[in-house]
């Protein structure tokens, strides 16, 4: 399924039809994206980004936020769904910058600015949001919510991602305090694997917890 | 949340902001769609129709059939998706049909069409889809996805929703069959629900399994 | 599967071969233990009660508290296994006693002694632990654990079970302070339901968190 | 937490109190039990060995067979809850003869006797069981449960475990068919994972369905 990129050491997907799966507006298999070869399979798994998506709330000129871009799977989906409106993607490691460009340039359709900087600084500068995405905040969690809060429009919707209950815990309660009316889920998916003999096994992916709010 | 709408018998969300939540393109709350009283609870619950939506790959200009339309969640946020495109929903139930039709006035965009009739027969007159949602087929499914198959265009995709296990297994074998290369994903989310004293348990749905496959 | 006992107001387990299953030293069907009318559905499910039992560590001597007894379903069972052993069920609900003597009288072989009280005070004139059930501990439960790790005997166990995620957290960090070297497991196990047609869907039960420390 | 056993290149658990675990009768480690290395992770997990045995349902005198033994981890924990009973360990694989042996040996208490065979012919000459724990069965599971169900006293119980969908809903239906009155549950567990800031992740085990009837 895939091929290494031997000029970039990229792994690259390369499915049959890639041209035609690049025209989706959602639904990007998990290996379009370019990632680095140590944290592949850190990607957030499609069923969680799909999740994550549909809470953003997105509309057609929505502009979207996009903190702990990472690989920017969460970005590119995003553009294509808000077409008349833009996507933030800040990431405060510059080692993933050149993925991320690679990755932006491939499926952003125009509409994608990459912000390589750490948050809450690194969104200063940028337009108030109606959707944002938080993929990773580490300890700035705190400090990057604060932000947020404050700069969300009005009905817009604020999404995190979390593997650690604590994190999502306290996330969930620093959005209420912040009357955001916070929601959340954790997503179980376990995927159908072919035994030797065809029949279905399941395989499970690790329980991610969805937390979001709306203003 | 919701009143009653005395003149229809049909409960209607009454979100603060349901103008606002209305021009969502992804993201409309569960009870943002009318639903007969007696099946309340039966909608597809929203991280399904987040996972389902998502394996759809629709793009602007997709020609879509929603089979077992249901109350037409799966419809209208298609619609907004593939905002260039057409959504065909599909229902063999007249008594559904207000329903609706009051769902699809309400978030269709003028997108949708309502056809009521028993598939396969009543997708005989559809333009061929790009990308096929089957909600619940019965003891119809062989017939309907033979008619899907046969249909479907280049790189489309046929999503289809199961409660049952054999359902979910037999169609992935119809798929296989048909060499779409079919995935399944049991989708097992669980909703945060507070207690008394404010911490948050965990709220089981039902696991629904996600089987998909692409031409 | 029951009828009600009309002298008590207790619903009662009529299976077929109750006298059999009554027998059984492992396995008593969820259904077996009296439960006060309000609270049906509340008892520890069987997968969660196999688990935590499980967990336990039990020995044919054991010395086992239950505390936050409820129904008895651990401590009976506890009883069981540790067929040369001592349990000590306590639980600070007066209310309860008489369903708990119930189920103790029934299944506990003579070998489950009751106490109604409040933990921790409850606990200091019984005999040192091998294996601690702490079912329940609500704000009291710093204190609980701080006795339980001071009376447990080496090699002992103590298993907790959670629905809120905080509490959980907050007790696998206190026993890990405690040196214990705790452990955690989330059960969350569905029930094949059989729907109309005989094929079989998977009915959720909340999810329950389990954590065990050793002393 | 293991050390090699360069003697016979099998795996052995050193738990620092391997004695004292070894003493208990329900909750053994899952590094307890000697495995093959090429194996190694393909042993019943722990929480589903505990569903496992507490739907067996044993007394203290139960007759058990363990078909498709494997490591034995349920044989011998079968034999400690049924202390005056005695446990049949089938298994048809001569290779891990010795594996089962081992563990036997060291976990057993002198009640678990080998049987390397096929089953349904290797199950003959056994006495009518009162418990039996069906591990795997492949293709010979129907003439398994077809000689289970005819040897099987009053009362007593088959479980058996599947990774696979269709091999669960087929036996199921099978102990239906036999009027077993058949129940299912699938079992899902994830387990607490420390993170680097000690906050905890949850790590997934894949769902394993465990299928059990009473005649």
């Amino acid at each position: 399924m895939l091929k290494a990129d031997t000029t970039t050491g990229i792994a690259a997907a390369s499915l049959v039809d890639l041209d035609q799966d690049g025209s989706r507006s959602l639904g990007l298999p998990d290996d379009a994206f370019a990632q680095r070869k140590p944290v592949r399979g850190q990607i957030t798994k499609s069923e969680v980004r799909a999740v994550s998506l549909y809470a953003l709330g997105l509309r057609p000129d929505s502009i979207v936020w996009d903190i702990g871009a990472g690989t920017g799977s969460v970005a590119v989906e995003s553009a294509r769904i808000a077409y008349r409106g833009h996507v933030y993607a800040v990431d405060k490691d510059a080692d993933s910058a050149n993925l991320l460009e690679n990755n932006v340039a491939r499926y952003g359709d125009g509409r994608v600015t990459i912000v390589i900087g750490a948050a809450p600084p690194a969104l200063r500068e940028l337009p108030d949001p109606d959707s944002v995405f938080i993929g990773g905040g580490g300890n700035a969690m705190p400090g990057i919510i604060a932000e947020v809060v404050a700069r969300l429009r009005p009905g817009g919707r604020i999404v995190a991602n979390f593997a650690a209950m604590e994190r999502a815990n306290s996330t969930y309660r620093a959005m209420k305090k912040a009357s955001l009316a916070p929601q959340m889920t954790m997503v179980a998916a376990s995927r159908g694997r072919e035994l030797p003999d065809e029949t279905l096994r399941l395989e499970a992916m690790n329980p991610v917890f969805v937390v979001w709010g709306q203003k």
